[in-house]
């Protein structure tokens, strides 16, 4: 399986702009880690929505990566975010994702967010990935 | 009501990246459309998922505004997303949201996204935004 | 494709507690209706999320087979469901699905619930059924 | 707080087809259990979808009492369901809820559900419960 830099360097020539770390990948999980500058901060002095659902959405891509290998054309089906708490301007913010099920042609897990440094989680994702049947498109490592 | 203009305004000074105009506003609904640079892909050459989620949450947020007046302290509680077909790389992305209910604490609406020009939506969202009881934090119009 | 009856007639054999009738079947949707009783309530004298889940359910069942022909194997794999409004305790619950997607492996569609007479939904459901690859269970019509 | 007993005993009576039992509850979750009969099972010889959605907006109810007390004007605003691997037929279904917030109006959590014996989980739900501002339809304890 792909290592934690493998998937970074993919992900960093995948995409214009990736913002974020990779902390973790493994286990049937992954843990990624983005800043927040000015950028991502919305009306009250807190992280975005839509940050949020990105690093969701991220976490869950590198997680199945760990289980099944670089196949970018995986993609999103179902989304579903809870937000919880008002995360803080001023830290990092990190997802924790865990999968509940590899199947054949969907994987589907649970991400939480956290503000870096604190036990309570400011959101909650649950997301399911479509996996091609076929990973010809599989970057060979 | 807040005009379409008057609440343009409010966003692009609210966000560093405000990169939508505002189509329509009012009716109980909105319609927001994005140009989709390199910045807005993913592998596979289709718009990601991310891109999609901001819009749909954007279109949300104008939408109420449209109802109740610029209340920047309106936030997301939770947001469900499906996508459903794969957008063009070459077309803008319109969000046509209609609100289902706008209550005293909840307002909670659906949005169906396009790649313009094409009539089959490419996702579908159904988000819940959560106003605050007090609206002094709201913009005097 | 099969008829209203058809599809009754399949369902009441198949479930040992059918409490709904089929009131329209084709066009890329379906409607069904079920009479509330003392069985349907919860406190507050409303008619209780669960069964307004299951007719949600039902009826997105019920138009898939308006599709594709009554395929007793389609299964759920995701529901989200949004409460706007409390049914009233004196009438039917009327389940109006619309399909937004019918694929090859996937159908995926919306649901407005309705208290009889009332055209304010009561509640939203989006939801997903899997559809086999092989429809060899597939009852022949 | 009310201890299983009286949450039971308050089930049994706002209820007309109350079928299950708690078997743990505190700590902020709870556990449901319930028998697995012809009613509740659906074509496949698989529990049915609506089963398990009931099961998981019945644990939620029941965690969110022993956090605030007996409150049965708590309300589902939102329940979403991922199925995960097809239940069996001849075993009990255990719900597994844990709180992940537990506000002045609004509680959130995740619910497991196990065909018992098994510890991979059948399907997995998280949902959010409106608590009315003032619970003076509490009954007291």
């Amino acid at each position: 399986m792909p290592t934690k830099g493998e998937i970074e360097a993919f992900l960093a020539t995948a995409f214009t702009r990736f913002d974020s770390t990779i902390v973790a990948v493994g286990n049937r999980g992954a843990t990624v880690r983005r800043e927040i500058g000015e950028a991502e901060l919305r009306p009250g002095g807190t992280v975005s929505g839509p940050t949020l659902m990105a690093m969701a959405d991220l976490a869950l891509y590198v997680a199945i990566f760990g289980e099944i290998g670089i196949v970018p054309m995986a993609v999103t089906t179902n989304l579903n975010i809870n937000f919880l708490r008002k995360p803080v301007a001023n830290a990092a913010i990190v997802a924790v994702c865990k999968l509940m099920k590899v199947g054949k042609s969907l994987a589907i897990g649970e991400v939480s967010l956290y503000s870096e440094g604190d036990d309570d989680p400011v959101a909650h994702v649950v997301g399911t990935y479509s996996i091609p049947r076929n990973h010809q498109e599989k970057i060979k490592e």
